[in-house]
């Protein structure tokens, strides 16, 4: 297979480019800024859906499905969430195609203009609070605990393969509550379980936060939102919680009777995650050599290559192996091809981040033993026959704990504190990562530093210190230090 | 909760419409066409789209997914293609909205209109074959065996929840052969793969068959269809799968390498199955009481209701056979509602389908027993404590192979040899079902008797024998019987 792939230190962004296509993950498609998600990226898509489709229901939610199409004007009906999400969005106008008169192909039949033009959903709130007027009517249909998996689309104008797309998949939730703080509190823990699922699936430490009122959801009287760092330097906003308060019930008049006969408006919460955790995944862990898979979410956890290769001694040797693995619930694939020699084999189940390779060779065979190597740290060990599964079971455990190890010790070395604006400059350019700086509180500063240095606010991590002190910027009065960095 | 729809006899059709609603399956959108479907409604398609999954990944497939939107040209490379879909869907015409200068609100930004439009999809060939072509270069890139979890949008004037729809939620499998031989196979299996589904899990006989050339799918070369009956009397189409033939391929301009070093294009499948099948379920089990769900796919597979509202004994007692029925794979949920009657909740709970109630009052647990109900018969029976489990598990068996029993029989009793048009005629309007006839073979025929009678050739069973006779409406040759029925 050879060196494939562009180097991280020479240029990090076609890095990402080349591993989403040799990895097989994905690329481009006819339509301008849509992606096809390939057989193998899609599989990591479906192990980090299960899991989180898990997590959610053991919280207590169920799944529905809302329609595609949103009319135009129920963006309009909340005033912030339309200067969010009405401007580049997908616009269906007609509802039929023609023989072209002129020719050949087809056209759009001016008669089959549509009297309101349907917008297909960049996030689906209007829909859906729509549709919760008909459903809530006293406190005792409270709270609604629902999630959608869907697709969406957001017309970009710069799109990458998972981090920025036209349309992309996501899950978003959507839940009604009595109070305010029962909504408030459901925002939180859904926080929680994203932030659980980063660090315990994909091992990716996450930063736990509130955003500024300029980078809210538009519509959200408070976001909260977990922040990666990828190896670059650059954080990443991995997954939003909002807490909506009574604006979307108040544009949809959604009201409901409460133990007091009272009519009141329902509080809401949204929250979701996306295709774009592929991306974050990418990027947190994989190497020069390919993609770094935590085995959790691999779709095989372990290969076995014949070597030199496939022949019936090794066929069976594999055979009981893999049926070993299997009943110690780990996923296997047996590498059959007979045209390829082992060295290109190597490097090609590195590149697709398998996370443990098995040698298999007749020499190993006949001392009873095989070669493991592991893909996070390349080291190899011989380990006996009759204990591969259970050498294996412990292996991916400790894969497993120490790309979230690494990652852990990478993100938090690139947390810096700084208190002047030089060298909020410098630590920026020459280091990256995340800046801790004190900051007044004005949305005019946050722009003004994006201006000067393209670093947003990431987040208000929820566990700062109050701490007194002088914003980097202005010099002005700060209570607090806010985690900046420039992001993707 | 009394007599809350419509009776089989007096309104089929509202019938239907009241248990979809009664039963929280599914409602209707602020869209026209498209369905919101709720939580329940939606559990069942998860168990549909669970074990599908796991019997498309038992034959080999992967999934995958592909954009949304195709471009305008794409539908009209395939000729037949472009006649049956480019007609009603949604077309993107522009992509952005702007504040209407003249007011309130936002109007289409006429400065984005997209150079060329975009379908929302109606089904995925095109894309597909579009992207196959880098896919595919030698024999040894093949088969691809690729499904995709999607939704698609037809403009569909007539709608009605689950049946027709104008967005719906399906699958479609894609697949790409180096012979004409495989491909077939493969459209044929996957026939099987529908009807053994169709079967064992929804307990819904289906015949398979072969579409007349007037009903093939656009572009294909034979149609396979799973034709169920409902208990109307009218056909209901479960489930196709297409042999396309090197149609798309010779389109899309994909060719492969063959094993003696010649460019042959591409042989092609694809299949798919909707949530169109929700309402097939609905239609062939459920009654004047409301919903009727096989065990197998049923969200509740059993309900415990305390008799006559929830205690600290009953409560208890409910946790203990909870426990039971869980360690035995049975889903099971408690009834802890305190306002409403025992009565009211158990004509609640059929409504819901729910195959198995376990009725808990104190004089039972004195006895050491419970009360058990079927939904499918309404039969009880008292079952000792200890063995609730177990009798359950046997159960629910039973109430599987009797939905399946009872559906076949209904079935098999309308299928009607007739040999003279008044007969077919008579048959059709008086028993309806399916009518075993001879054709002439020739779309004209198909026609006429469409425009007659409303009934369509539903297919040409796999299993029918050749047989000498004269065509039902015009006596000319025929060598086979086919099926006719009016359709969903």
């Amino acid at each position: 297979m050879g060196k494939v792939i562009t180097n991280r230190d020479e240029d990090y962004s076609q890095w990402y480019l080349d591993i989403v296509k040799k990895a097989n993950l994905a690329q481009n498609s006819a339509v301008r800024g849509c992606m096809v998600i390939k057989p193998y990226g899609f599989a990591i898509w479906e192990r980090m859906q299960r899991r989180l489709d898990d997590m959610f229901k053991e919280t207590g939610h169920v799944n529905a499905y809302f329609p595609l199409f949103i009319p135009k004007s129920f963006l309009s009906k909340e005033a912030e969430h339309v200067e969010g999400f009405a401007k580049e969005c997908a616009v269906v106008t007609h509802h039929r195609l023609m023989n072209d008169p002129d020719g050949k192909g087809v056209v759009v039949d001016p008669d089959a203009r549509l009297e309101e033009e349907l917008i297909v959903r960049p996030t689906s709130e209007t829909i859906i609070w729509n549709t919760y007027r008909d459903w809530i009517n006293s406190y005792r249909d409270l709270p609604l605990l629902i999630n959608q998996w869907a697709n969406v689309v957001r017309w970009e104008l710069r799109t990458r393969p998972f981090l920025r797309t036209a349309e992309f998949l996501w899950q978003e939730g959507h839940t009604a509550h009595a109070t305010s703080e029962e909504a408030y509190q459901e925002a939180r823990r859904m926080l929680d379980v994203y932030a659980r699922f980063a660090e315990e699936y994909m091992a990716m430490p996450v930063i736990r936060g509130v955003k500024t009122p300029h980078e809210r959801f538009a519509g959200a009287v408070e976001t909260f939102t977990i922040e990666a760092l990828m190896q670059d330097g650059k954080a990443l906003q991995a997954g939003t919680s909002h807490f909506l308060g009574q604006n979307f019930a108040k544009a949809f008049e959604v009201k409901f009777l409460d133990e007091n006969n009272q009519l009141e408006y329902v509080w809401a919460t949204s929250w979701g995650v996306s295709t774009r955790l592929i991306g974050a995944l990418i990027m947190t862990h994989s190497d020069d050599q390919g993609l770094v898979l935590p085995p959790k979410l691999a779709p095989h956890q372990v290969v076995i290559v014949p070597i030199p290769k496939p022949n019936d001694e090794l066929d069976a040797a594999a055979a009981r192996i893999m049926e070993q693995l299997r009943k110690a619930g780990i996923t296997v694939k047996y590498d059959q091809d007979r045209k390829n020699r082992p060295g290109f084999k190597f490097a090609e189940h590195e590149m697709h981040g398998i996370p443990v390779r098995i040698g298999l060779g007749k020499r190993d065979l006949e001392k009873n033993q095989v070669e493991i190597a592991r893909r996070d740290t390349g080291e190899k060990s011989f380990v006996p026959m009759d204990n591969v599964a259970g050498y294996i079971a412990q292996l991916l455990e400790e894969i497993q704990a120490n790309l979230f190890r690494r990652a852990k010790a990478f993100r938090d070395a690139h947390i810096t504190r700084v208190d002047d604006f030089e060298t909020f400059k410098q630590v920026l350019e020459e280091k990256g990562g995340f800046i801790s700086a004190h900051w007044d509180g004005t949305t005019e500063t946050e722009l003004k530093i994006k201006e000067l240095t393209k670093a947003t606010i990431r987040c208000i991590p929820l566990d700062s210190e109050p701490e007194e002190g002088a914003c980097v910027l202005t010099g002005k009065k700060s209570e607090r230090r806010v985690l900046f960095a420039k992001a993707y």
